[in-house]
């Protein structure tokens, strides 16, 4: 589930809302699985990866990871990613480009505080994305700091990320593939809507 | 679904095809949908879409598109993407990075000769992602190709891209969110294997 807090009354915002709520409706499973695609720009590559959408603050849609992960280092690298949800309850894609940034450490620490402390354990104990000899040594890592840790104070190498798209498109899928592509585009301050060919 | 031809015998892609059985055993829907991430040079932005995987002919992953659309300028201006699949019956997700290229004109006209007409007329009328006045105007456009065009014949606008993936990540989710990580990186034409923390 995604967590929506004031949300804002610019179209996009509201058709997101309208398509997330038929989604629900429809029974739709892993509703905030959401990819993120990013390039870093040292390495000259594009990356991508599904993370978990908690919250749509207004216009800003926030998750949470490793602050020293490849994707932390890709948008510092370069502050533009794209993001990507597919529906498929009501086979609907929805596209997005966005500048992201870091949110709060009080922000992050506020957070954690209220999230289970087996989730909380796994964010101390891994080091995102490193290479580690076996699996048990990831699991043995885990249980320890389960033990030795307190599990309600948000290291700084975890928290959170916010991105606000300046393009948003609604695709619907259509069974003769003439599909309906609906285009909202930041301009000014003023979403512009258009409608794509499919 | 995807077909494969002469399937490379390499450890991920005997993985890819293994897991891609286990995803079709447990009855996966869509489950050649994937989507692919680019980098437009120009632009300097990242942007994500869904695709059909059609084909994995030895190493190559195989889709087809409008040369004019933008992810096709994309590609021209950055070759190297990503590629990313969930399969939610499984829950599996596997990413790739990979370099990407057209395929040849003769690959392409075999293609589309095999293709259904209702396909091709949709390949030859639509203008890919152009603004376009109404949905109805699509329909009309659509419409008149079918009626007018010889539609085995492949425009020069349509055909294939294959990627060669030069890393492929297996991660499987776990309920603890201990999910395993199986990391195959190509160097110097050998497939590495490292396990990655969670």
């Amino acid at each position: 589930m995604i967590e929506f807090n004031n949300i804002n009354q610019e179209p996009p915002y509201l058709l997101f809302k309208k398509k997330y709520d038929e989604a629900i409706d429809a029974g739709q499973k892993a509703i905030e699985a959401i990819s993120i695609s990013s390039y870093n720009k040292e390495m000259q590559e594009v990356d991508s990866r599904y993370v978990n959408l908690k919250f749509v603050n207004n216009n800003e849609f926030i998750f949470f990871t490793n602050y020293n992960s490849p994707k932390s280092i890709a948008f510092i690298s370069h502050n533009q990613i794209s993001a990507l949800i597919y529906w498929s309850s009501i086979n609907v894609q929805i596209r997005m480009k966005a500048r992201i940034q870091k949110t709060s450490d009080e922000y992050n620490q506020e957070y954690f505080k209220h999230r289970s402390t087996d989730k909380n354990a796994l964010a101390i104990s891994s080091n995102q994305s490193s290479p580690i000899p076996s699996f048990d040594q990831v699991i043995k890592k885990y249980n320890k700091i389960k033990k030795d840790r307190d599990l309600k104070i948000c290291p700084q190498y975890w928290g959170g990320f916010s991105f606000s798209p300046f393009e948003i498109e609604f695709w619907e899928g259509n069974a003769s593939r003439l599909n309906k592509r609906d285009f909202y585009k930041l301009n000014d301050n003023i979403w512009h809507h258009s409608i794509l060919e499919p």
